[in-house]
């Protein structure tokens, strides 16, 4: 996905920049540990996203840089605290900051990223992006506490887990957009359309996450697979085969959830029948299908095109 | 101490409302938890903080208020954390979070905490607040990341100790006071003089605090005791004793610090040769001495009184 990033290639390092600057400390401690952070900056969805809406609303202002070094900070503080909500071991291919410096850190090194992040974003002249990404913070805590209140619920809707999802991830990249729309002066219907591509875009990456857990491979993935199970968080493959399995399958994937038991072997062969995992393929592909429609307002440029080809990457990322 | 508080007792119930209408959520579950984190609400000290310094400095604005409830936000928020970090079970004669709903709700809720005290600053109209505040949650997590990086260090010095008591406890009770003199419109003199009345009056607050983790009584605090040699963390007393004990009791002192076993009783033994919790107290006393010194600059008010009269409870609490 990076090659697509060419446009914005110089912008990227800059934001990379402001990044670095923002979380340098005096003590060498905290250096070192925003070091091991910097080794998880893979894809940078987030700031492409705030950028390339930018370009494809009428250009970038230095705003956006700010911005996009925010919105990497805000991702970087939940996935550092994600791995000690989720026990992790790896992320991208390196031990996690729980696991080599243990949990205290790692929750410490994620209040210094949220913290940041804010103070970064307080340099801006207007209160617009503060209140903004205070706004979308809310509801990432939200999404993330409703997640584990609901753990091992077999109840739990398909409704209720889109609510989850566009809480804890979806809410961040439809902020991405909306910025990089609002900064480029576009009007409110382009920056509501904007947020919509990214929220859309946000829930179909979700749900291909959530299969990945499942399908994917850890070594292609970088990171530690199987953990929704075994944290007995419910996703949509599983809830579509819940409710349509035969009863000693759903048994057996009852079982699964109650014990956080991992097997990823077995929770794919209980999938299988169901056909569950394309079901949830066939869903990202069409919130993919809404996030491209939403573009189609705005004027043909480089930047949407590419905004375009983003989404229709999510959900054949690797597997 | 709330009796000191009388003259400013409205405030603080419109403190308290400001409080919990940014908090409510339409999600029963973080309503649950937020309503066990009022629980916590105890002496309000930072509220009081920044009030008393705007009512000594000129008088209070809308602004005041709000800042009362944001500076009083971030401190649940560390509670709510340093309860994971120190594994502590009671809170204000409550069970923490942490014990009640697990270390995730408590991280979740801790970032639920951060992000709405950050939004309710940013509903401000300049950004000076948002600066201010980001700024000193930088500090104050930096002086936690320290104070764990040093954990077991018999080496620490007593400047080191207080560079970390400075970060993780005294910048936001400084931080509470220059607010509270800014916004009442004081020249930056005053707004310097009160944020070292503010840092001082935290210093000492941690110093008595670390004194009571050893001699305190759990009943009349109300929370578990005893954390901080649990968790190999070097206070003011046990640096003292280090520096002065005969070798056989510096070994046993390094033991205890190693082994984190938690013995309050035998500290309390190995600190007596050296008198080292009266040579703790004193230098407590030399800060709030420092405190009220600062705030002879300002015109003689009730609010200065009760700022000085505070101070002065601040090293008689209850033990």
């Amino acid at each position: 996905m990076t090659t697509l990033y060419e446009p914005i290639a110089a912008d990227m390092e800059k934001v990379c920049r402001i990044f670095d600057d923002e979380l340098f400390s005096d003590l060498p401690v905290v250096n070192d540990l925003c070091a091991h952070v910097a080794t998880y900056r893979g894809k940078m969805l987030r700031p492409a996203l705030l950028l390339l809406s930018g370009r494809a609303c009428g250009g970038l202002t230095e705003e956006h840089l700010t911005l996009a070094a925010v919105v990497e900070m805000v991702h970087m503080a939940t996935l550092v605290h994600d791995d000690v909500l989720d026990d992790a071991d790896i992320r991208r291919r390196q031990r996690t900051v729980n696991r080599l410096e243990g949990n205290e850190a790692a929750i410490l090194l994620g209040d210094y990223l949220i913290s940041h992040a804010f103070h970064l974003c307080s340099s801006l002249d207007s209160q617009f992006a503060s209140r903004t990404i205070g706004a979308t913070t809310n509801t990432v805590c939200e999404g993330e506490l409703q997640q584990i209140h609901h753990r091992g619920d077999e109840g739990l809707t398909i409704d209720q887990y889109l609510a989850i999802i566009t809480g804890k991830t979806a809410a961040l990249t439809g902020t991405c957009c909306l910025l990089g729309a609002h900064y480029a002066g576009a009007d409110s219907d382009t920056v509501a359309a904007s947020e919509r591509y990214g929220l859309d875009v946000g829930i179909a990456f979700q749900i291909t996450d959530d299969v990945l857990d499942i399908v994917g491979s850890e070594q292609h993935m970088g990171k530690t697979l199987g953990r929704d199970l075994d944290k007995h968080k419910l996703t949509l493959p599983v809830i579509h085969a819940l409710a349509h399995s035969d009863a000693p399958a759903r048994r057996e994937l009852g079982k699964v959830l109650k014990n956080g038991v991992f097997d990823r072997d077995k929770v794919r062969r209980l999938l299988e029948p169901t056909d569950s995992v394309n079901y949830t393929l066939q869903i990202a592909g069409e919130y993919i299908a809404s996030a491209t429609a939403s573009l189609s307002s705005l004027p043909p440029t480089d930047a949407r095109d590419t905004l375009i080809r983003m989404a229709l990457m999510i959900i054949d990322r690797d597997k």
